[in-house]
């Protein structure tokens, strides 16, 4: 089996095909995901895991170059991704547009959380 | 959204379609999954989730006649199943003859489990 | 089997997947359903079951938050949609766009209904 | 719209499709339905619609020179099928042999019965 | 097998599928059916079956409410057509505007007719 | 369009396909066609076309070397064949090695024929 | 097999779809075929066979009324064509106008010819 | 472009496909090629192009390393595979030894050659 | 196997297909593929195998007329194709207009390269 | 982007999804791959990459606990795997074993290398 980095095979199958500047999109649990996209469910239950839970897990693998986040979404939403991802640059939208532009990511992957629009779109980084 | 019982939707959508003896596998982060039998991996990490915690959650709406698990399980593994359905029928078997009967489930659930040989087979019961 | 919630397992399956905002449909015998969208024939026979049996047993597992129907549909068909689903929200739009919202849907369900106009959309609400 | 027989479109499109002695079956809400096989869905809910409800949908359009069903079938369910189809032709085998033979039918039809053991395989018969 | 209505089998299905002012085709031996349409090709040489005996076909189970054609058709195909179906709603257009609405329809059925422009497109009528 | 030989654009698909000693089956109304086979289904109505209109129709493209049929079919059924294709080499086996034996072939041709045992395999020739 | 007509089974099986004013393309060695496009690749080798050898074999099968090339397509290549289909209608437009006109067709043949632009499209005609 | 080698681009992908031991099959016009092996068909007419013309184009990409061929095969047939690969095995086997055998082919090609049993598998070879 | 030219079976397969004026993309590491559009992905590890050895290899197949890149690209990276192609024609786009101009190619082949912005679009040409 | 480990999108995939005792093949240049099994082919060129750039590669992210390779082998390809996997157990059968065993991989990953029976299968491990 795979002994490092993300354990989930969905997971890491999509961020293994991002390209710079490819977007893929963490969401609670109510996010309507287009049926075009490709969803990874890995929903526990009611509020589990949280988005900050899972953001950690892609943060083992995947570089990021910029977090696009919902005006709705709460200061510590914004706070837990920046404990996460220091300097990473933040474009924020209203929860609509972001709702519009999930239609061009490459995958959602859909959490547990239940904090109202712990939702967001982690633009892929280059390291060279 | 779905308000009550499984959140995550591909549970969901596997438990709504088994009959009566029909099967399905919850299985460690090391299981080889046969590739044909559909997989639903809800793995968040090394450990997480647990074996536990994704029996509970299935438990929730999936009625279980009988569990299947190796010998080579510990005793503490069948007392987690025992606590969580009470009186529920056990068949023991060989881990590699598990194995080979998970060619004939209608899914494996793979969760974090690093527990070995935390993998059982629920044998889906009737409600009339 | 399931022991619990929506016992049709194309339906439980439908609604597992829905996000908040998300549209389902549940139409009479004879409406027109789109070819590239998901529909799901629970017709018995003419008249039988009707709008009001799928819409109860729709609503034990999903959050409606608005409904969508036609001008055309009778006052006693709004009266069966507020008797099940107190308080929520009404829109209403003409037959034709009804029909041309159909395009937009999850899925649409066939019920057996041959009361005219015994069409309506669900706009699934969120629980958190 | 079609204005006669049989109005459920998946039931219509099965029944078109049979020559004499090929097989579908009609079975119970909990009834486990092999994968390989087509399954058609129509239940409403908890005992609805019943094994003879569909049968008599059934009968609208389909030949039937014999009937397949268990022994451990009630007498009771046996007495419904000779009702609907004065005369015809009874085979009675185990429940497990009707669960193998489900694997040969051309469809299984799930009913929201929950008498036990209410599932039968219908024999098409011919018309010339 | 079935024992009464339609016998083709992919007619019965097309039929069974369609919903009030969904459309089908009936087109002569000539006629370019879009690739991206359903086409049933019932031909069995050149001149048979003829239009009116296929229409006579799908008159057993469709309700009809309007019947489109090409100005370019004969009076005697429109006779036929008024012979088959007492007091329907003709529509004419152009022969090109027929053939761009077949685009739109649900499925093609392909006859051996040699009689220059003897296609229509029947809309599907609603029994209640 | 073509302009010789099968007009039915799926006949004349299967036989330009065919090869020495590859088999098609042309079967009447009632005949029981494996789920696995490719069916074409040219059925007009109860009886039309028959048997021997859609044999005359193929053998203006297929090279035939044998006729494989049921001793069950009439002295009439044979006529019929021998007076279409004359010193064809004729094969007789039960209808139900028949049946069987259509689980190999390349394509059945459903025909309207309602006279009892109107099925026949052509084993194609090679015209060099 | 076959005994008459076209002998490339994929040629036979494209050109029995084909309806009045329907295109297929026949195109020399380096034409660019749309990737949506199908694409019919008889190519020998390096100028093998040629487009009029192509076109002989086609014309066996197809009625055509118009044939549509490219301004840049030699005298010669014009002449081919006017000995193969005497009286036939031209239509001429640019190379560039021809490629995008190809994104239409219902098959494209890929001939080995190397005589630069010997590329046309074939308008199918009726014989009624 | 392609600008060297086969320039067909089906026989072109089937080759570089291939792995030493691996087997493709060159037959003739009346050959019956198994429906689940992929067929390359590029007759252009009744004897054209040969199996000769088609064995020299293999050739060029194709390293082979023996040849399968039947006993019913002409002297003369086996003269043209000697004089275009030189040295190589010869292994004979029956016709329809020959037919069987090619089930297991990665490809057929399909040549117009009309002398009988002008069919012959090609073994591949390793270039290291 | 094959004996010569391009040994990737992967990027044989589409050089094959490829007609005049068709694209193919070389990228680095980093370059974002449209999903919509075929990836062959031969990178072995960081910076290997480098943009320069995959045009090598591709140069043995493929007649090139025109190369676009970006201007962002290095000197070094354009001296490195005119070594490769000398005399090739140059088209220099944005990196932005070269990501929207890599949807209409026919595959991208990924590399390991590092070096930022080691691009290019290779625009077949045709050899007759 | 990928930030570490295996950049291969497909490699990584594939070994995302293994489990305890499943297999991967990495083999040479003329490894014969049977058509079911999935191959990834990241062959540059005739030698390269050679079977060790391509183990050192997997072996950053997976775990294995046994190799299996052919008697036919040499010494130094044997040592070659030692060096990169000390301790590591070893199962010697023959080459057309090993071919057979190719059949139950996950998937066979082709390289370059033309050193004779540079194919070995790798056995997953498990790290808990």
């Amino acid at each position: 089996m795979k002994k490092t980095g993300i354990f989930n095979s969905e997971i890491s199958r999509v961020i293994a095909k991002l390209g710079h500047k490819d977007k893929i999109a963490i969401v609670d649990l109510g996010f309507p995901i287009p049926s075009h996209v490709e969803r990874i469910d890995i929903v526990l239950d009611f509020g589990r895991p949280t988005f900050e839970e899972v953001l950690k897990v892609i943060l083992k693998e995947l570089e990021v170059e910029q977090v696009i986040l919902a005006h709705e979404s709460s200061k510590k939403f914004e706070q837990i991704i920046k404990e996460n991802i220091p300097r990473v640059e933040f474009l924020k939208i209203s929860h609509e547009e972001l709702k519009k532009l999930t239609n061009d990511v490459v995958a959602v992957i859909r959490t547990g959380d239940v904090v109202p629009y712990s939702n967001a779109i982690l633009v892929s980084g280059v390291i060279f």
